[in-house]
């Protein structure tokens, strides 16, 4: 694959600065460019690095930039850009359509025009998969379990029986939609817990991505919801009933418990805990590690355990360090305290 | 499926007020029950709302009540009653027996009456299933593994060689059963660690159910056990030679170290870690995201990092939010202390 | 298999204090161990235990002992010469070399002498696969991937196109290597996430070991890495273009963000977190639970979150429990405080 410069100005929506006509083959890192190749700069601070980088075109953040720098392409939104840049000269390596020999789709499944099945994957009766969607070895996907277009379901995936995904949705190797959700009560009768039986769905809607090892388990009645946009990082557990609004965005590791409702553009850090049946608000903000006991209000930032506002977190966290200094302190004031009482006595 | 609420008096064991010849044909959440569906309150204060609930009978706690609020079906513990009618309603949708042509299994296995083995799941030599037990596609199940009757597991669970699974335990989709402990030690010789053989197995005993994504390491020697009636959610990290007791309760995501002692019917909240070689009592009760670092007594109820009795936790947790308060105050007494001293100097 | 201790001395390098005749049969704990058994002793608080200890032999740290506690196998190292004898007795139970009808191999993959292929593993075209390496039943080995020799690749394994494994690693069950980074950029033009192709590899390097449901993102350009001799327990996640050095321990569900770099011979406790773009120190060490939000120096041991050094977070821990107290008194000293300051007035 090559592409001029100016090519790469007309794919990535940019503004040229320097020479349109260099041929550029391949992306790279800021570090590693060569000449033959792409980069990209999205903090402002590393553009006093331009004359020491050898890339044969930069992706910069706009702003007034004079020839000689190098051959830069400056747009609003570097990332994006370079994203652009990224599909021309690495596109991603799927499988081509075809149902495998060895893959097992059974004879009642509905399979769009262009879908991939790979190897060893299984299709039970009832399912409908979407055009030009791919499945790869070793996916399970349960009965009468609907998959929209262009999805990507890699590896070892297992989508159970009656779960509804949308358009455009990537799920990564291993993860898992529609477990059982988490209920029992305890039975005197049986001298145990009883499983409360967990007979609704899970519904991710379009152009979600889900990573690795995650976890999504369906609705005891009714539905878990992963609402449109949103982007679930590796092995995050979302139990039972749980709403998630559109574009939210979930690091690897959180937990959300049972019928939490995830508002739109909520962003929830890494390892984060939710108790369950409580409200976080659209536009929320929540610091790794945190455990939330109660509702969040809309575009709250959040951190610690129990957690509070995130800026007083902050600043009870930086006393914390110094408990041992304050307990001192008291002690110290303690003993003049008394020592005036002393002298009235 | 039509069941009269008579009929459904009988299969939940409560007592009836309202009509009894209604027919029900599903169940549905209490917010879209209709006239044919049957639901259940669980909080005696959502009783007020019985006046505006559509359904066609309603599983209420026992009580008080006046003929003409709906037809009820008033029992001590409604959650079971709603689990009965949901197994009429929503029975599990499980294959039916018969091994797949597509599936692998060893001639030296031993396959109990009725067992469902699926596309893709291999049994090795000298593995034994249970009768009626149901084994989803891309299971592996390891050498000389043995598993009960009536259990189920879902699809890419591992079960590795010489394990031991009881009567009617669950086990859900890419959960991993035997996985080597994590146990090493630095050998000058090879200038690096040397890995501790990992020869054990893992006991996991009647009625226990296992989320998805879980990791139950084998034993060093001997076993890690879960207990009989023990409920794991998703995403659980149990290490080797971990003993569980009976009718545990460990949420989403908990981590437990090597060699710990759960007693029965300890409960742990989501995302809890517990340090190794330390005893939980019996009827302990931790909460979500603490870390355990010691021994937990008998029906203690503890949390935070390092976990501490909860109540404490929870009463310290409130000053953390107002340390900067706190610190001010003490830095004004110190202030108004030093003007007392100057006077008096 | 039949050991004299005298042959286990050779095998396990120590020192033989008693009857090197007796003929040892199987490996067992301390507390189990029979005639026929040898156990061993790592805690020198332990060796009081000897009198009582019925094994035939009993490998024990190097010390002063008297003939007629039992045979003794004194080594500087216990636990790896018990390892060795764990070795000799209980080997691991691997399945011999062959490639299984029911597996898909591709005719352009590279497969070495020796190996192993387990039925429904899927090797894709420009695979590479080392001598004598076992893949277990529904591995998926991606295209042009490449794995060293004399590795184990346990079952539902996902190892993704372009990734390179050493020689001599352990991969536990449904562990995914490859899955993609966490990396979006909202775009106003889509009113959504965009996604930002991650096109980078992941490295694993020889004699590593990874636990099971662990996952390990593959970079956004570049690699990936996880040095040589590296050991990370279960449900651990590694983000984008983290760079670990050699003989890491990482011990179950730490997560790992994006860009991170970990030094040599550093160990993370269990469910730690740490933030992007930071450098953790050769040496250093990280206690349980901890997040991580600023670099670690070398050596340093670290606790708390945000973490503090662990010698200050235990201090301060302390206190933080015993914080109603501590406001108890402050408010008494400003009561007598208040109280001296009206007699002056």
């Amino acid at each position: 694959m090559k592409k001029t410069v100016e090519q790469l100005v007309e794919i990535t929506g940019g503004r040229l600065i320097g020479d349109g006509n260099v041929v550029i083959r391949d992306v790279a890192s800021l570090e590693e460019a060569g000449p033959g190749e792409i980069t990209f700069i999205l903090d402002k601070a590393k553009l006093k690095l331009l004359p020491s980088i050898k890339a044969g075109a930069i992706i910069v953040p706009e702003g007034d930039y004079q020839p000689g720098a190098g051959n830069l392409i400056a747009t609003r939104n570097p990332q994006i850009a370079f994203a652009k840049a990224m599909d021309v000269f690495r596109p991603a390596l799927l499988p081509g359509p075809g149902i495998h020999p060895k893959a097992e789709v059974s004879a009642r499944a509905s399979v769009g025009e262009g879908v991939s099945i790979q190897a060893y994957a299984v299709v039970e009766k009832g399912a409908t998969i979407g055009p030009r969607t791919v499945v790869y070895p070793g996916v399970y996907i349960g009965q009468d379990a609907r998959i929209g277009a262009d999805c990507i379901i890699y590896s070892g995936v297992a989508i159970r029986e009656g779960c509804i995904i949308g358009d455009r949705v990537i799920v990564h190797c291993n993860t898992v939609i529609g477990s059982d959700g988490f209920g029992y009560a305890w039975d005197n009768d049986l001298n145990g817990y009883r499983k409360l039986p967990q007979r609704g769905i899970v519904r991710i809607d379009d152009d979600c991505e889900l990573g690795a090892c995650v976890t999504v388990d369906r609705a005891a009645i009714g539905e878990t919801v992963i609402g449109s946009g949103s982007k679930i990082d590796n092995l995050v557990q979302v139990a039972h009933n749980v709403k998630i609004g559109e574009h939210a965005i979930i690091v690897a590791q959180v937990g959300i418990a049972g019928s939490v409702r995830v508002g739109d553009r909520v962003q929830i850090g890494g390892q984060v805990g939710i108790v369950g049946h409580i409200d976080i608000g659209d536009g929320a903000m929540i610091g790794a590690q945190s455990g939330i006991s109660g509702p969040v209000p809309s575009k709250a930032i959040y951190s610690g355990t129990p957690a509070i506002p995130h800026h007083d977190w902050l600043k009870a966290s930086v006393i914390f360090a110094k408990l041992p200094e304050l307990k001192k302190k008291i002690n110290e004031l303690e003993k003049r305290l008394a020592e005036i009482e002393g002298k009235k006595g």
